[in-house]
């Protein structure tokens, strides 16, 4: 190795994540580990660990209790028929369309959907029918559109071999009626997944309920779990075919390659569980928080846009007056990430001023309190400039 | 949920792992964390915590230093024109399958290979030629039987898209001359894939000596690294199609879904790398102290199958007198196991006698004098049993 690169080396040795006290990412925000998964992570932390106790199929090791989890609890909290574990909710949608559709097919996804379907479907070979939202301010998706959607394109001769739901999508945040688009596309014979990145581990979904044939979960997002690491449950009929056993090595399931999270991933998962299923029985109360913010920043003259009341904690806002601010600061359009920085405050993208998301889950009111007279500082203090 | 499960949750609270206090799993060996891995672990636990400073591609995160690492690091420390992170050596595997083949070609891989390669091959719809090993004692793959076995399935009217060589294998640890392989490889215009899960981190490769087209790694089994998390290298021209963007999401690469490892792992392999670069310098001393273990084993009648003298730390051994004492051993086939285990040893896959794998990989020299006298105990105690 070439001294160039040896002597650059150091800086590997000891990587620090500067973040500010207060995250508003909603990537980060239901991702924090208990400090149950802490101790686990650092208890289970080499290589892949668990499989010092695997026979041959990771979801079958009985100690740590992985078999347990997998195929007792799991099932029952997403209340389907069966459950794997993925390296995350991208990689779950496309085990499931690689095994559920044939190159060439169709799948209808609503217009919110986020890139990872696009990613998905493109690996899979597959074309992409979108059910277009409602447009600004609510950006909502009309279930009807899904009978549209699959009618539209098997009226031009090609199979539409599933549909795809986010629920709720990354931008907005918005819940929709995922039982009636479920409805709806088995009227028409397509299968639906639901992509619960954000649900799952935050709020209560029950697959059954909800009558969705796949769901995918997020464990990094949305799980308390270091990731990468989702779920994949499905229906039996599914579950046959997405989990299906290799022709010649017996007890290996092909479209997860024999194993997927085999390390410590999985454990904080497993420890964070008890934690999770105790926030998800308090979910009004963040939705409710969420409710509170958004009227606070409304009255800063900063809009939310997705469904209102908003019935999640990740939403979307959009600012007038912060983006003419931004066209006379010094940092200009970065102005307000170091506004907010100055104040403890990170999670907004630098460089966004006219509309940004952001996610209120788990934080105390006190925290939020902090945010919203955050931006009520960086409103006022301009105005003050420019009066003077 | 109901309260059956839910009473069953206070075991996942704590998790411990039991090991013994020398572990001869070939798995575990090279995936042991270093403390920087360790401290990494911990300081980017949550979620997937790197993504706090991501512009839209992973690899070009700059700070942590992911895009310095990914790009100038690892090509150069595998010498190779691109790389990426991927979930481990199977997926990267099966990236390079799924873009490169398509399906109904064939595969040649050496008859060595890890199951994994099939079960990438068979998620991507291909089929599998095998060069068959020597058999007993070496199990050696001519590189000759490649041109065999390509040729073979031509002119029976199938293209063979990939080759795949084990290098080493995973079972008798047998280093193929992979250069020649390449080369043969290359005269009937076929690429090759080299699996280093048990090379990459522990040996020098360099993926342009041995004219590679690609290479796999695996961060867990051999790069210090909190699994699941591997390393995919290629020749520009296969990288321009493993690693090709989305048509619609411009800065997404299709073959891994946007982004891999979006959490901790990453973070570990590159708080080892200072480590593993140094180690595999070092590397002579492991195979001399390999050499050595084997003898110390063959004079006690355990004889090592596999390439002798023997080039790798992992090694395959076969005892009919460990076969012969299980026969009458209170705990029949588990003797092994168990007489092992109260010496502080484990590692070996319980049940096993006859014939059995495991790795010297960075253990002190005096840890495997503990593991040669046990065996010595093992064998001798049973001969003064069975002669009382």
């Amino acid at each position: 190795m070439p001294s160039s690169i040896t002597s650059k080396l150091d800086k590997f040795r000891c990587m620090k994540r500067s973040i500010s006290e207060i995250n508003l990412d909603p990537l980060q925000r239901g991702g924090i580990l208990t400090p149950e998964a802490r101790a686990a992570l650092v208890e289970w932390g080499d290589g892949y660990s668990v499989c010092d106790f695997c026979e041959g199929m990771l979801d079958r090791v009985r100690n740590p209790p992985v078999e347990e989890f997998v195929h007792e609890v799991l099932p029952q909290f997403l209340d389907v028929d069966d459950v794997r574990i993925t390296h995350g909710a991208r990689e779950g949608m496309y085990a499931a369309m690689h095994s559920l559709c044939d190159a060439g097919d169709y799948i209808v996804a609503d217009g919110n959907a986020h890139y990872t379907t696009v990613l998905a479907a493109e690996r899979a070979g597959l074309e992409i029918s979108y059910v277009e939202n409602s447009g600004e301010p609510e950006y909502t998706i009309n279930p009807e559109g899904y009978r549209d959607a699959i009618r539209g394109i098997a009226d031009q001769g090609y199979r539409v071999s599933l549909a795809v739901l986010t629920y709720p999508d990354g931008n907005y945040g918005n819940l929709v009626d995922a039982r009636r688009v479920a409805d709806i596309c088995h009227e028409e014979g397509v299968p639906l997944l639901l992509n619960g990145a954000y649900s799952i581990g935050r709020m209560p979904v029950c697959a059954r309920e909800l009558d969705a044939d796949i769901v995918v979960g997020s464990g990094h997002k949305s799980m308390a779990s270091s990731g990468p690491i989702g779920v994949l449950g499905a229906k039996q009929e599914y579950a046959d075919i997405i989990f299906r056993r290799s022709k010649s090595k017996k007890n290996k399931e092909v479209e997860l390659l024999g194993c997927t999270v085999r390390g410590a991933g999985l454990l904080t998962m497993m420890a964070s569980f008890p934690h999770v299923l105790e926030r998800v029985g308090r979910w009004q109360e963040e939705v409710d928080k969420a409710r509170w913010f958004s009227s606070e920043l409304e009255a800063l003259g900063i809009e939310q846009q997705g469904e209102k009341p908003h019935n999640h904690d990740l939403m979307f806002f959009k600012s007038e007056k912060l983006y003419e601010i931004s066209k006379s600061a010094r940092k200009g359009r970065y102005f307000l990430y170091h506004e907010l920085k100055d104040r403890g405050i990170c999670g907004i993208k630098p460089g966004l001023t006219r509309q940004f998301k952001l996610s209120t889950y788990l934080l105390p009111r006190e925290d939020l309190e902090r945010v919203v007279s955050a931006f009520q500082e960086i409103i006022e203090g301009s105005s003050k400039v420019q009066a003077e």
